[in-house]
């Protein structure tokens, strides 16, 4: 099964990319890696989620929060390498939880963001990872999550 | 000396590799890099230390969390590659220390990571390094480290 | 227009390289890619700015620190590879921002580092990014940026 149909079995849509909101690329490459910058739960470049787990976001909401990073990493590489079968794997994504001090379920808020890339990709969506709590993300965002990639 | 006998002088032993408490790899392979994912101070998947830096844990406790992390940080790279001269070297390492906001000790702390990868490998374990503080990590526990390394 | 000369017109000199503060050495290479340990706003080893932004620094100290860390990041690459030519490309910045937890501006912070980059390198100077909030850096510093970059 083709990723496209793959998406479509999951009824899932990669979304137009965000715009960086500052001086930087979506997208940087160095031979067969693709560094993909930080994203967050951003729809037509607006934050869907506000806030800090343990107070004012949920853990399901965190979850759909990394969900929705995830989709944003995809559609940044999608509008670099246009073709899915250039991908070989994703390599290590880094997950950073907006938090109170005693909020520890990171790894469950940024499993939104590796549920999402192994369902649609398999064994080529399989990473390491490294989720991590901090006080605050811009823009008063929950999470934010960048993305190393192997191309073919 | 061979990597096994500079253990054993060291009187170190190499833990069984701890399982990932989430959805992903505790390593993943990059052409000859390997991004082994962040590891905490635990011993049998339960944490030997919890809390912060400036807090509950001290320099010299946090030092020794580093200093786990680090072997298992190992622990999961040679269950990887079998075989300690498939090493070329340590690449860099990130060190996430949980702390409060007037806790300024961070790089001492992450040496307990660094001393042990030098203390081991010599030139090949030299690396670089960022240091930084967080206000949480996951489960309380008060270090994060993760590592890429490059295989010959 | 040559590097070199290219900063004469933008009259800015890079530094001597910072002293690593740990057990850890400036740059590591692996392959094509050199990952430049996270580097701090400091001046002949000591720092230039301390505190966190939303107290003690305000948004404009903080972006001139992030570009004394950029300056420094230079410093230490150019101690590594003596050449600029050599230089293929700046690939991904991390930025951390020490911030209190309603300041949400650190995109705008790490911009220090990016314009600067992109103003000495043109093309080669663009990057992925992250920007992150963290609640202290080593040492009170506000900001702390680390790179890779690719070479030729």
């Amino acid at each position: 099964m083709s990723i496209e149909e793959r998406l479509k079995e999951l009824n899932l849509v990669i979304p137009d990319p965000p715009e960086p909101v500052a001086n930087f690329v979506p997208c940087r490459t160095a031979g067969k890696l693709v560094f993909i910058s930080g994203q967050g739960p951003v729809i037509n470049n607006l934050p869907v989620h506000m806030g800090k787990l343990g107070k004012e976001i949920s853990l399901e909401d965190g979850y759909e929060a990394a969900r929705l990073c995830a989709l944003n990493l995809l559609s940044q590489l999608k509008n670099k390498i246009s073709d899915w079968n250039q991908l070989k794997k994703i390599v290590s994504v880094r997950g950073f939880v907006a938090s109170t001090e005693n909020f520890y379920d990171q790894p469950k808020v940024v499993n939104g963001c590796s549920d999402l890339l192994c369902d649609i990709f398999g064994d080529r969506g399989i990473h390491a990872r490294c989720a991590l709590g901090v006080n605050v993300l811009p823009g008063n965002i929950p999470v934010e999550v960048e993305m190393v990639v192997e191309l073919c």
